[in-house]
């Protein structure tokens, strides 16, 4: 029967982002273990047949295990294959991203921030799944609520959009962003709430409540 | 070792996607093994390590032996995971889609093409394979040059128009669906070249050769 023969080794890799300092940054550990033991790398590992329901909940236990927390949300990426991209052998890596609030890394005593314009050499393809990371999350975040959730729970209009362009690493028109976030209504402004600083009061908004997840809701 | 753990069995599965009859199809094939013997299923296979260069290509080797023909491109969809999707085992399923001119269905023996809004129940996840696929397919169509690929070398606008309105299911406006394709500049008018027939003679459009895959430009 055909499943007697060899398969594929199979893993996940995960292509976690967080703004610090104003830039787009990437999550990386080093690796306890060989292949490449030491060495900065995307957090990975192989899917355990045994305690793991599916690939997205092999990516959740990586996390917590390799990073020290639990990831609020992921979304599959792509699925990298071939007999190369791991020395171990024929490989399959069903690649995971998010965008992670830089509070939540608080928890961790591992995991390292890199600019991803900056990044070390990585290991395996890891440079090429960055790569398809960033290009995805660029156009996911332009239409998306995926950014408003790196903001604490009140926030302004200008704060929304300076994080809207770190994500994406682009300049974002002011009037037309506020329009169409107003527009889909994945913000709502608080009555009576504004801050106060230098310049004239401003508004304070929270997500909708309709917004759950960051990738439910398209801008 | 970690990879001497038991892996999963990984697969691959296509949806492909054809215009008959004016309507969306799916190609279906029958299983010639167990389990689901005899059952139309997603034309779908092993990744064979020993052959295969990655799982795409794991993807056009099962379609050509499954269905019959060698398809012209092919996109990935989502992978699918689980101890319950296939009765083998814990598995690992990478799907992928495309959309089929039926003249490349002639060379197939086996082929059997579906309604998408009317098939038979099909095997493992293939139902959930499918809803995903018909998603993706409606949200990429409305903004690539993916449709316009069913068509022969030569085609009028309205032809243009009917192929998008059946791949996604819906109408479109004529007038901004004209202005869109001929301002993204995929297909290219043929000097001279009309259509005669009952009403006053058509445009020939052809598609630009700069459109080389119906995934690489958007519109």
């Amino acid at each position: 029967m055909e499943p007697s023969m060899r398969q594929p080794l199979v893993m996940v890799d995960t292509a976690l982002f967080t703004i610090r300092d104003e830039r787009l940054c990437l999550i990386l550990a080093r690796r306890q273990e060989p292949p490449f033991a030491g060495v900065l790398a995307l957090p990975g590992g192989f899917v355990h047949v045994e305690e793991d329901a599916d690939t997205a909940m092999a990516a959740r236990r990586v996390i917590r295990h390799k990073v020290g927390f639990d990831a609020p949300y992921l979304e599959q990426l792509f699925t990298f294959s071939g007999p190369a991209r791991d020395p171990r052998g024929w490989s399959v890596s069903v690649a995971y991203y998010a965008l992670i609030p830089l509070s939540l890394l608080d928890q961790s005593q591992v995991a390292e921030t890199w600019p991803a314009e900056a990044l070390p050499p990585l290991p395996f393809d890891h440079s090429q799944i960055v790569a398809q990371a960033v290009e995805r999350l660029r156009s996911k975040a332009t239409y998306s609520s995926l950014p408003a959730f790196l903001l604490p729970g009140e926030f302004t209009m200008n704060e929304l959009h300076r994080i809207y362009e770190q994500s994406i690493g682009a300049r974002l028109d002011k009037a037309s962003f506020r329009h169409k976030i107003l527009e889909q209504g994945i913000i709502e402004a608080l009555p009576d709430r504004f801050r106060v600083g230098a310049h004239r009061p401003a508004q304070l908004y929270r997500l909708a409540s309709t917004a759950l997840t960051p990738f439910e809701r398209k801008i």
